[in-house]
């Protein structure tokens, strides 16, 4: 049997490997810290949860169009409105299975194969990913240390090539948590235009911004191809639904795809998010991204403490990545003592690209309570200590 | 902005602009029959929504494994010993966000850019622009009318290339509802398996076999890749749930793709999933395969007499595929006429493949119940009537 070449270049997570080490470990009766999956640990907000109750009433269950139910691509552009303060016509709006179904479809429009695509190293791993599903190359766009691994404009004009159509970007960033201002979002948005090129714009984590108002690239330019997600700051990740704005022109083409490839999104996941723009919805998801933000500040307090070094400015998702080469050389066995030592999950930074010495990285994502978070510190603390 | 080159090369579903017309003739007051949509007519079963319902109330919206909850791939693999007589391992069950997921993984673990994969023409629409996703080469295998357009392994062995890595085979069948017989199918299984060969099995209508027992390639090889979905048998159309079964060695890679394509398939759909193999829904399936069959049987007795002639032996699925060519010389043009006078809304062969002569054919979806099908009989036994 033939095995596509792209196999052997996709990764798996290396945090799995540790994730089955820790379930092992919950299984004879360790009290365990996770302080690795990068999912909130709130349930989906109520009026989502009644919107879905509803729906299953209702019987609706069957295929909706294959870009999304037509009121829920008009409540999407609403909240560009009112949220982001731009216009958004509900035809450049197409809802997608995850924001992965909304990776696949863009990546699917501009790559044909030996097209390279420049993607964050660190970055959300499955960027690349989806590249080579399509047969582009992704090519390591190197983020600086000195620059608190941020994206910068100069960074992408140095990285582009010939041969490059596309960059993959996210503001909030994961794994840093670093958030861009407008002024670096429209640098970046002027780069890639001035090479013809398209910009991908991950807003994932748009919502859970603990600084700044949250903000959108479509501010500073129409030409680029936004993802985005229910799953993290609405808290709906089980359900899989996602949505990408396009310009109206690449509606079509990218519908066909859409047909093609998912036939729809899940039907009652986008019942459910109908109820996700309601004010009692959004009134829920701020108190949360205040719980979030409240864990932020009280890690970026403690730790120092423990020896790991915050990177750059996590000011949004819920995401710190930490530098924690002043305690270890290597940062995915410290991850693997911790976890046997003192049952903390941390994710580590070979997850995220091998350009940017993910050797000497960490992630944290803080989604568990801050008695907990308390917790692992204390933990953590402890490890860095006795194994000095 | 580059565009790929796979965008003009994916299709639109052509019964998509016959859809919206029918949309806005309903808008205005028309009565119409839909036989176009590949959808039952029935909600999903009683014991699944209450399955979903009771996901709900506790809550279990979050993110499962990539590849399923390990008691659905279980229940899966039970489903094959039961129903099928074959024995199949959980570890080769992945289940994926509908049956498209599990044709993307299938074609994206064997398919290197320029590799050729064999689609039945006609057949499901959507093989062929998988193909495209992923820089093959979708090569038409033209099936012969004098065999009812019944693939046989001498047409496929013909068709076979140097370049040929793949064939994406269905039984039952989209569009015609012929159904292979056991010793077809182990012919065909041969046949790609003695040219080194990956076979994709599509047996989404599986279940629906109106005059044999359900059967899978798996009695014959434990090399094919089998694609199968809770949409059509068991009426979970818009919940987008499927699987993949596959030889166990191809576990680990697929389930890296599945985990970077698509993160896990829906929770709140897979919780659904878990109530679908049991006695009480079964029963209620093999109700509504019984009311099929009576649509069928109407059908068979009832078409002769409009001059639409019925192609090979429609013995599974919800589907007739007919030959209009005694009636009319341009299909398409037969079903945009038949919906603007009579509110009969068909869909035009066109939609899979163009190496068929695509020109003579329409197919009928029995999705709706039987004296909906008798005035659809009268309606285009007087379209044709008037326009002899």
């Amino acid at each position: 049997m033939h095995i596509a070449r792209r196999c052997e270049r996709i990764a798996p997570f290396h945090v799995m490997a540790l994730l089955e080490r820790a379930q092992q470990l919950e299984a004879q009766g360790r009290d365990l810290v996770h302080l690795e999956v990068g999912e909130p640990d709130f349930p989906a907000p109520a009026p989502v949860m009644a919107a879905a109750r509803a729906a299953l009433e209702a019987g609706a269950t069957r295929y909706t169009p294959a870009t999304g139910l037509p009121a829920l691509r008009e409540a999407i552009a609403g909240h560009y409105r009112d949220f982001f303060g731009v216009t958004v016509v509900p035809e450049q709006v197409l809802v997608t299975p995850g924001a992965s179904g909304a990776l696949q479809l863009a990546l699917a429009l501009c790559v044909d194969p030996g097209d390279e695509v420049l993607v964050t190293d660190p970055g959300y791993p499955c960027n690349r990913h989806f590249v080579e599903l399509v047969n582009g190359r992704p090519r390591s766009l190197a983020l600086d240390p000195a620059a608190g691994l941020r994206v910068t404009a100069s960074a992408l004009e140095q990285a582009w090539g010939a041969g490059t159509v596309a960059a993959v970007l996210a503001s909030p960033d994961n794994p840093t948590g670093n958030v861009l201002a407008p002024d670096e979002v429209a640098g970046l948005a002027d780069t890639v235009n001035g090479r013809g090129g398209t910009l991908i714009m991950d807003e994932i984590y748009q919502g859970l911004n603990h600084e700044q108002r949250p903000h959108s690239v479509l501010a500073h330019t129409d030409q680029a191809l936004v993802i985005n997600s229910f799953s993290k700051f609405f808290g709906m990740t089980g359900w899989r639904l996602g949505w990408l704005i396009v310009p109206e022109a690449l509606t079509e083409p990218l519908t066909r795809m859409a047909q093609n490839f998912f036939l729809a999104p899940s039907t009652p996941a986008q019942h459910a998010a109908l109820a996700a723009f309601e004010p009692d919805t959004l009134a829920e998801l701020e108190q949360r991204r205040q719980d979030l933000d409240q864990r932020r500040r009280l890690l970026l307090e403690r730790l120092p403490a423990t020896g790991l070094k915050v990177v750059g400015e996590p000011e949004g998702a819920f995401y710190i990545y930490l530098d924690a080469s002043a305690v270890s050389d290597d940062a995915f066995g410290f991850c693997q003592r911790l976890l046997e030592e003192e049952g903390v999950a941390l994710t580590p930074g070979l997850d995220f690209g091998a350009a940017h010495e993910p050797g000497r990285y960490l992630r944290i994502a803080y989604t568990v309570p801050c008695d907990r978070l308390e917790e692992a510190l204390m933990r953590i603390r402890r490890f860095v200590e006795s194994s000095a």
